[in-house]
């Protein structure tokens, strides 16, 4: 049942107590790349229901007295369904309780906020969004390098390659072409991708960067082709994939200039040719 | 001349009074929205050239001591070319000053940053990139929606309808499937767009959405669809056109509710019907 807002709030007197959910986006991992309104509200919360792949320095930042819950994957395995975590968010925000549900990276992105605002819309529940660095925005800036450019790139595509259960086919090759920036969210094993990318046009020579805990202490980058892209080690989670001449050509400069430098000494630069099998 | 940036920190002694330059992202408007580190920076300033686009409640951040310039476009008419823009980058950098190129939203996405990060670097500059909200992030947070949906939309695209002078042809209709949300930055007129994603396969029922200063007090929504987009209004810059199921669906809700509960005042919905011809 989709509750009308407007009446909602006429009868606002018998619901004074009513929660409210934030859902709110945790950044890439750096506490220092949250919005000034994440941090803010981080403060206000009775409960907080957290991805996994939150950083331990963002879920520093929470009230104190606040009961924190990992709904999150680990090891690939869900520990909560996400019919639970709905039902988590709508019960508490039912029983009165500030809940936020803080998300990796933005809230609109990859993170099935669409599901859990349609049961919070649903439960006639006061929502609202705050937004959070995305990890791709994160890692342009690591390598300082731009998603898009109007000399190669005009175009810039997220896409993520976990899909919905029965969903195998692919829309890449549809959507991808020589002038847009790729960016591949999760992208889980390799081979598979750089086949979608060649057969949708793109050369073997078509630069390649993978970013693992971008921001955080554990970022690691590597670097390659999609020609080579099949041999990239896998990097831990969370984890994207950029394909394309902007971002990914500045790399090999960036990331080796900051290993030469040994500064930050976490950067870990691995030439293609060492994860070539 | 490319600087090699190892060799160039070893003569670390002969250039401590060299400047540094940020690029950072002013996010969509409200301070809020902007990154702690964002902030922090503002507050370093020397020098701070910013788009005409950032809000004066962000500018207001900038260190009182700083010199603000505004390098911004203003009625479609540029004060500053992009080369005067980067001379006066590295200029002010060489003479030791701190300096922040703010833009808003991100840095990296239809900025211009490549041709400054191009300059700084054959200059020999010390850069860092602050990532800001892009103004697709604080356009969904606003209504309520998500921008992916493992329901209805697996991909999500940004383009550009600002292109480089002499390139007239458009590459949308190889990159927009029924399952892609499409956010065009800075859309400029509405029909030749419309008629591009007509002939990429889109039906003219596809919902649209148009944000106008999103996040700011000027904030301003108009709600359509594909086959009425050629009449919508022009609404101020920045501005985003957003295309497909899950986000331009969304609003109806939301927006409609936000527009009969008269808060906050400034949003402002107005019917596909008040904008037809």
């Amino acid at each position: 049942m989709l509750v009308d807002k407007g009446f909602f709030l006429l009868d606002h007197s018998s619901i004074q107590n009513e929660g409210k959910v934030y859902l709110v986006g945790a950044g890439p991992g750096d506490p220092d790349l949250l919005t000034v309104k994440a941090v803010r509200t981080l403060g206000l919360a009775d409960i907080v229901l957290h991805d996994a792949l939150v950083s331990a320095q963002v879920l520093a930042l929470v009230s104190p007295e606040a009961q924190v819950i990992n709904v999150g994957k680990r090891c690939g395995k869900k520990s909560i369904s996400q019919e639970e975590i709905n039902s988590l968010l709508v019960g508490y925000a039912t029983a009165g309780k500030t809940v936020i549900r803080l998300k990796s990276g933005d809230p609109s992105i990859f993170g099935r906020a669409g599901e859990e605002l349609d049961c919070l819309r649903e439960a006639g529940l006061e929502i609202e969004i705050v937004p959070g660095i995305t990890a791709s925005l994160a890692a342009a800036a690591r390598v300082k390098a731009p998603l898009t450019d109007r000399r190669m790139a005009d175009q810039l595509l997220f896409i993520s390659a976990h899909r919905r259960p029965g969903k195998d086919t692919c829309d890449w090759p549809a959507v991808v072409t020589s002038r847009t920036t790729v960016v591949i969210y999760m992208p889980g094993e390799y081979a598979g991708i750089a086949e979608d990318l060649r057969q949708a046009g793109l050369t073997g020579s078509t630069p390649c960067a993978i970013v693992s805990m971008v921001s955080s202490r554990e970022e690691q980058w590597h670097q390659t082709t999609l020609e080579s892209l099949p041999e990239a080690p896998g990097l831990p989670s969370p984890c994207i994939l950029i394909v394309g001449e902007t971002l990914a050509a500045a790399p090999s400069r960036e990331i080796r200039s900051l290993c030469r430098e040994n500064v930050p000494s976490h950067v870990e630069f691995r030439q293609p040719s060492e994860s070539a099998v």
